[in-house]
């Protein structure tokens, strides 16, 4: 099987607010260590291992584009494992 | 600095409904080859580069459990990478 993880950030500039919360809350805890929070959306898909390693990129490119982030605000990065 | 980068799942057997409806889209879109899909948060938290790595694991893992996790249904996941 083959897994691909996506992870879905905020393009740099764009407003996050749950970011922004996070890392009041942090500050608020104590936790001055923490110089900067993200916070983003992470995907795992399942493929079946019978398939070509290029087909599952191709098709992992176009859902990550279509379905799983908004490319206006967002970008998205992924990397595939192949499990046995 | 450090760079750590955390995932939250949901644990095993807790009902995920954004996950259910990107199967569900994924399939009414024609993906059938998607076997599974998995939805969960991304967080990414910066230290800085004079902090002891065990202090940043000790840190992160507290984090992880008070503020970005709900432990009772989520399981977390951390990696910390150190850049220059």
């Amino acid at each position: 099987m083959y897994k691909v993880e996506v992870i879905v950030n905020y393009k740099p500039g764009i407003l996050n607010p749950e970011a922004k919360t996070i890392n009041n809350a942090l500050h608020s805890l104590g936790y001055d260590s923490i110089e900067g929070v993200k916070a983003g959306k992470f995907f795992e898909l399942d493929f079946p291992e019978d398939m070509e390693e290029t087909e599952v990129e191709k098709i992992a490119d176009e859902v990550c584009d279509k379905l799983l982030s908004n490319p206006v605000i967002e970008d998205y990065t992924f990397k595939i494992a192949k499990e046995s």
